[in-house]
C-alpha cells in the first residue's frame, strides 16, 4: 500500500518535493497553504486536494512534510494534532527539536538545492541531509530520501545550519550578484546575455578546481589601479561600492600569502 | 602569409588568447614576460620563442597583444618602440587612450571570460568586446576577433568598464563566495562536493530566468529568524558576518516592493 503524505506549505520546496515523492510512488493526500492560489496550483498539478484552513488538515495521512518559512512553523504546527505520525521539516536552519512538541516521531529532510516552481529539477542529483529523533525514524526518512536522491547524508542540526549558511553564500548571495551585474549592465544598455557564458564557466570551473585556485580578477592580482577605478565608477551605487570594497579586501586577505 | 603576433604577458588571458590565435592561423612570433617560468611555459606550448627582457621584444611582428596587469602596462610599453604596428590591449578597465602614446594604431580586444591556464575554454563562446582608434583598425581587430569568437561587439572604454565591473560581481566575487562556502563547510568537516550541484544549478537557472526571479533564500523570504540565527553562527567570522548582513539587506531592498 502506498504511504500517504500531507504537505504543509506549497512553496518552491514543497512543490518540487511533493512532485518527486509522487513520482516515487507516494500518495500525496493533501496540500495545505495559507494562500489559496499556491495551495490550488500545487494540488492541481498533483491531482489531489488542498485546504487553506489549518483545522482541516487531514491528520489521517501517514506522514507530514512541513515546508514553510521557518518563522511561522512553530505557530502553524501548534494548531495541528499529529497523533505521533512522522512529522518532517525541510529547513536548513531549524533544529530537529522544534518538532518535538508536536509529535513523538520527527525527522528532517533538507534538500540542498535552489528550487523555483517553474523550473524542472533532477531530484536524483540533489544532496539530501537527514536527521531523526530515533534510529527507527532515521531509517524511515533515509529510506524515503534514497527513493528520491542518489546522495543522502545524515547531518545533525548543527552541521545542517553550516550547510545552510554555506548555501546562502554559494547560491542566494551569488544570485544576488547576478542581479547586481544585470543592473549595472542595464545602465549602459548592455544585455545580461553577454555575461551568461562567464557565469556558467565560473560555476563549471569549481566543479573540477578548488575555488581558491579558480580565483581570477583584479583583487587577486592586487591590481589597485583597477580596484580604485571601479570604486570611482560605483560612486552612484553606494551599497555596491561598499560591497565591492569589502569583498575585494576579503579576496586580498585570502590570497596575500600565496 | 600568416600575420605574426607578439604577446606581451604570459598570464591566463595571454595563454588562452595566444593559443586560440595560433589555432586560427596566426603566427605567434614571441612571448614576453618578466617571469621566465611563465614565458618559457607558454612559449613551449606554442613552440615559439620567448624573452624576459623588454629590449629584446621582436618589433618586426605585425601586431602586439598586451595582456598584463593594468598597473604595469604603461611602464612596460614605454620601453618598446612599436613603430606604429597594431598595438592591442586586453583589459576591461583601461581606456583605449593608454595606448596612444605608444603607437598610432591601437585597439582593444576584451574577452569577457574567466581564464585559468590549466582549464580548456571554447573561445568561440567567449564574447569579445573591441574598440580601435580608427575605422580601419576597428575593422582589422574585428576581423581577428571574428576568427576566434562567435560573439564580437564594439564597446567604447566607458561601456567596457561597466562590463568589467559587472564581470567582477558575476564571476570574481561569486567565486570568492564559493571559497567562503568551502571554508565554512570545512569547519564541520563537510566536503565542498555537496554544494557543487547547487552552484551549478544557480548558474544554470539564470541562463533561462532573469536573476531577480531566480532569487531564493531567507533574505528574499524576509525570514528574520534564519537571518539572525546565521549572523549569530558567524560570530567567529566577523568579515563574513558583515558581508552576510550587507548582502541580505541589499536583497531585501531589491525585493521588498514585489
Amino acid at each position: 500500500m502506498k504511504l500517504s503524505v500531507c504537505f504543509i506549505g506549497a512553496g518552491n520546496v514543497a512543490t518540487h518535493l511533493s512532485k518527486s515523492l509522487q513520482k516515487a510512488g507516494f500518495q500525496i493526500q493533501q496540500i495545505y497553504s495559507r494562500t489559496e492560489e499556491s495551495a490550488a496550483a500545487l494540488a492541481n498539478q498533483l491531482r489531489t486536494q488542498y485546504t487553506t484552513e489549518i483545522t482541516k488538515i487531514d491528520t489521517s495521512a501517514d506522514m507530514f512534510f512541513v515546508a514553510l518559512k521557518d518563522s511561522v512553523i512553530d505557530k502553524v504546527l501548534s494548531d495541528i494534532r499529529f497523533k505521533n505520525k512522522l512529522l518532517v521539516h525541510c529547513s536548513g536552519s531549524l533544529s530537529l527539536s522544534v518538532l518535538k512538541n508536536h509529535s513523538k516521531n520527527c525527522a528532517v529532510f533538507y534538500p540542498l538545492q535552489t528550487f523555483s516552481k517553474e523550473r524542472e529539477i533532477d531530484f536524483k542529483k540533489v544532496p539530501v541531509f537527514i536527521e531523526a529523533n530515533t534510529k527507527e525514524n532515521e531509517m524511515q526518512i533515509e529510506g524515503i530520501a534514497r527513493k528520491l536522491s542518489d546522495t543522502v547524508l545524515v547531518a545533525n542540526s548543527e552541521k545542517r545550519k553550516i550547510l545552510h549558511i554555506s548555501a546562502v553564500f554559494a547560491c542566494n548571495f551569488v544570485n544576488h550578484f547576478y542581479t547586481i551585474s544585470a543592473e549595472l549592465l542595464k545602465t549602459k544598455d548592455i544585455p545580461f546575455e553577454v555575461v551568461k557564458p562567464l557565469i556558467l564557466e565560473t560555476a563549471q570551473k569549481v566543479q573540477e578546481m578548488n575555488p581558491e585556485e579558480a580565483q581570477t580578477g583584479p583583487a587577486v592580482r592586487f591590481d589597485e589601479n583597477i580596484i580604485s577605478s571601479h570604486l570611482n565608477e560605483l560612486e552612484h551605487f553606494q551599497n555596491y561600492k561598499e560591497l565591492y570594497n569589502l569583498i575585494s579586501k576579503s579576496i586580498f586577505k585570502h590570497h596575500k600569502n600565496e
